[in-house]
């Protein structure tokens, strides 16, 4: 069992687990009814299935990869309950047609709550960084309020 | 000013403003320093931010667009702190260089909390869902524990 004192030791937890390829170890910094929307916005709803999509693509696409990342924000939301928004980057995918991936920038957010047996993450989402995909929301962000 | 009583009233009041392209009651829909990350990972950290990228992008891309959707799943987190979890559908959008755009799927996760003047969206994050874009990840996600 792994005990994470404090809400801001999860991500690290995850980049760790991750970057070992163990899966059993990411998946249990998970509550067993976590939800998880993942980049693809593929929607996990246990523990059990979280567990079973990172085996399968850390046993292919993930294999070799990298991920790392900064805590860029952490904001209290209440006794015991924190967000979490990681900003990361992953080196080292295999394309599904076998080539190697480039590198991926995203943000990973994990609402976590103090549970008897430590933090745990209840609700995560990921989204990929995608510069100019839909162009006007980007340059609007840091625009002027026209 | 919009009070919202329910939690589970967020994500109408979101699709109503956004229908109406009333950017500055959708920005009322969140606290002054939410967080808000896009479906292109795009981090908006104010309400401010949140109502200048979306009255840009209300003129143009998403001047005509039309957003449904059913909430999918609402998680409380503690006293007060609740996740929601949009499944919504877009239509109308307009692509940058003019063209019709198609159909658009994706989950919204909105992370609120309730204050004085009602309920507040906090933390909000949006994923697109992307069928097929990294293979691996979708069939996994219902597959066998391999």
């Amino acid at each position: 069992m792994i005990a994470i004192g404090h809400a801001e030791d999860l991500p690290t937890a995850f980049m760790e687990a991750w970057n070992r390829h163990d899966m059993a170890a990411l998946a249990e910094l998970f509550i067993e009814d976590a939800h998880f929307v993942n980049v693809l916005g593929t929607w996990w709803t246990s523990r059990e299935e979280i567990a079973v999509a990172h085996t399968a693509t850390h046993e292919t696409i993930f294999k070799h990869s990298r991920l790392s990342g900064t805590l860029a924000a952490l904001t209290p939301l209440g006794p015991g309950v924190v967000a979490l928004h990681l900003a990361w980057e992953l080196e080292g995918q295999i394309e599904p047609d076998g080539r190697p991936g480039g590198k991926r920038r995203g943000i990973l957010l994990l609402v976590a709550t103090e549970e008897p047996e430590g933090w745990r993450i209840r609700v995560a989402q990921n989204t990929d960084i995608v510069p100019g995909l839909l162009a006007p929301a980007t340059p609007v962000a840091a625009g002027a309020g026209r």
